[in-house]
């Protein structure tokens, strides 16, 4: 019986440009630890600017030809995933419940969190990915958010659960934001049936009990951990297998804090490294046609998104001349305020309504800008689907064989070559 | 080999109160058919208030025991199920884009438009059935919604292929707003293989071409049908069958506009009623131990639901409170100035920051009402789903055997008899 051997990595990037340290450079150096590593599968988490993903798509061409950022609400989800294995499905769900808008210092809400999900397949083997990231935990005690992290977390288990089923093999990886022993954590594993990583390991080696947001990292404020000292496990990669395909967990790694050879380390979580090997029979296969429907699909998909982004720059102009007039205005009655004594030019009222007016213009011009963004997001979320599932059918049509994996038999223990498309 | 009947229904109800004609009378009709017809499954579209959903719920307590609203966005999605049959889970996915805010003559942003799953077992099959409502369409010729139509039949295609694999038999019903030859319905029949009843019905007994808006329907503005004088079809009824189970169409028919028997039809649309014989093989079955989890974590959610309640009640008594507040400075303000010449008791300085002060209060505590309506909706939905979850859980873990179906076996012809249940 042939198996077949996938590593996966998992990480948690911390990536908000402006607000976390270094972020310019854990980038690079996640991208050139991730181009040398060349794990089959990489999931990351808080890629918040697309920018970042851009730049990881690019340092990756050659070690990971395929990948998908998933885009959603108002910033992103900040969820990224790369591999050497053909992508040939992808398909987010977000959650109805993600915290409050107006609690900005949090942010939570902005980020649209949501689960992704890739479909690859890794030689003859179907393999449903998910990534993940859910609302954060800021105060244990008296977490206001567990509800709706509670929520999440079955929503996130209905999804893997309803669109695993084909699977021969599921990988879930992501930052839970969850104890393991957590209600949440409890409810999606025992409903899916998803094995822990960490629980399931025939070797590990990394931080004390597998925790991944721990003391010694420099970016972590020990005070913030108390009562968990020494740290929390809260990141993941579990997995599972099918009736036609056995999956073992081989080994695991953490991160421990700093990289060797390197000022800092990579992010504030600690990153999860797991081989995975499955065993398995061959499934059946089948075509289908739909590549003009598809394509005509993303053509009118295409207009929407042009007109999103006309109106997005209407509102963005009218917004700009709104936020004009109001200096002007104030400009006009500055004037004789500073030279004092000097008449009022403008009869009071008036002042009072065209402010009014102008400040109108700008809520308004705001609130459209954000629902253009967010539509923009969606739409492009749907073509970006789009444009893959037409390059996996395309591919399909041209008679190509799916592409191959690691074969870890003993006759065949060489990677076999990868060729990058588009 | 054993075969399985089900005859299924699908509607939209056009049930908006005080905008909509007869509406009460109309869904009174619609549950006396309903209570007299014993469909297998009722699926229904556009139920927009819960009272006419829970009082159906009422009605058929008899004859279809098992029941799902879902619910979504401000008001709801309008999506709701009936079945003789057990409903074992159900999943919700909401589309990215569903119309805009600000169109609220057209209102479909504001009904959170979405898909409902429903998995049911009917004899020994497991059956996927999902209702939907795509955004309507209000000029075909300049249709500036196209792109969200599309978008939504994208994610239609993607969830029902991607939740429906392990299904035996897959059932869609529900008012697409688009013509057979529409690019959405052929991205959806294309890419999951669904069938259309109307094309495959062995028997058809209803509308010509099967038309589901037509213009001899009382309630139809003719006008609105242009270029379509006769009507159009855009109502369905979609199946097919798995690697395990074939599926055919037996029969299906349509109202035609008015009801024998009554002044007025059920609807501005047409009703289906299509009748599926299924050919099948025993799957195997398993059994799972989550009742305690799943209770936990209804516990947590009802938690949140009190709170979110308590905080919705905030809202609007403080919302409240900005409004007579506004009156009141608006009666002060008024006294004077009815009484002609007499001086102004306010400073007007004073009098426009009170009057803003109060519409900033009004404005906010409306977003507030409307957050936190859609949060209580989520948390009614998830909480709706453990519930059934857990219903079924406990069902399994008694030894209870699955709800048995009509049997079409020559020997039993007969209905087997349903315990109604909760």
């Amino acid at each position: 019986l042939p198996c077949v051997t996938v590593r996966v990595f998992s990480l948690n990037c911390w990536g908000i440009h402006y607000l976390t340290k270094h972020c310019h450079e854990r980038f690079t150096m996640i991208g050139e630890m991730l181009c040398k590593e060349e794990h089959d599968i990489v999931l990351l988490q808080e890629v918040w600017s697309e920018k970042d993903y851009l730049s990881l798509k690019k340092k990756l061409a050659c070690s990971h030809p395929h990948s998908h950022y998933f885009k959603s609400g108002v910033i992103g989800s900040g969820l990224a995933i790369f591999s050497k294995h053909r992508i040939h499905d992808t398909f987010i769900y977000r959650y109805s419940l993600n915290g409050y808008p107006y609690m900005t210092h949090h942010g939570d809400w902005f980020g649209g969190k949501a689960v992704g999900m890739a479909i690859l397949n890794i030689g003859s083997l179907i393999a449903n990915v998910y990534v993940t990231h859910l609302h954060a935990e800021y105060c244990r005690e008296k977490d206001s958010y567990l509800p709706h992290r509670v929520v999440q977390a079955w929503e996130l288990q209905q999804f893997v659960r309803n669109t695993s089923v084909g699977a021969d093999v599921v990988i879930l990886g992501g930052d839970l934001n969850m104890h393991p022993q957590d209600l949440g954590s409890r409810l999606l594993r025992s409903y899916t049936g998803l094995r822990d990583s960490y629980l399931e390991t025939a070797q590990f080696d990394g931080c004390e009990n597998g925790m991944t947001l721990i003391a010694d990292n420099l970016f972590i404020n020990k005070k913030d951990l108390v009562p968990f000292e020494k740290g929390i496990r809260i990141d993941y990669v579990l997995f599972k297998g099918s009736s036609k395909t056995n999956v073992y967990c081989d080994s695991m790694s953490t991160t421990k804090g700093s990289v060797p050879g390197h000022p800092f380390p990579y992010s504030d979580h600690e990153a999860l490294t797991v081989e995975l090997r499955m065993e398995s029979h061959t499934p059946p296969e089948k075509v289908a046609e739909l590549v003009n429907t598809v394509t005509e699909a993303r053509t009118e998909v295409k207009v929407g998104l042009h007109c999103a982004e006309r109106m997005r720059y209407t509102a963005t102009r009218t917004g700009v001349m709104g936020l004009a007039l109001l200096f002007l205005e104030l400009a006009i009655a500055a004037v004789p305020w500073l030279a004092l004594g000097a008449e009022q030019p403008f009869p009071r009222t008036s002042f009072y309504l065209l402010a009014a007016l102008c400040f109108a213009i700008l809520v308004t011009t705001s609130l459209l800008y954000i629902f253009y963004t967010m539509e923009l997001k969606s739409l492009q979320e749907a073509e970006d689907e789009m444009r893959l599932a037409l390059g996996s059918l395309q591919e399909r049509l041209r008679g190509f064989p799916l592409a191959q994996a690691h074969n870890c038999s003993p006759e065949a223990q060489e990677p076999i070559a990868f060729e990058p498309e588009e």
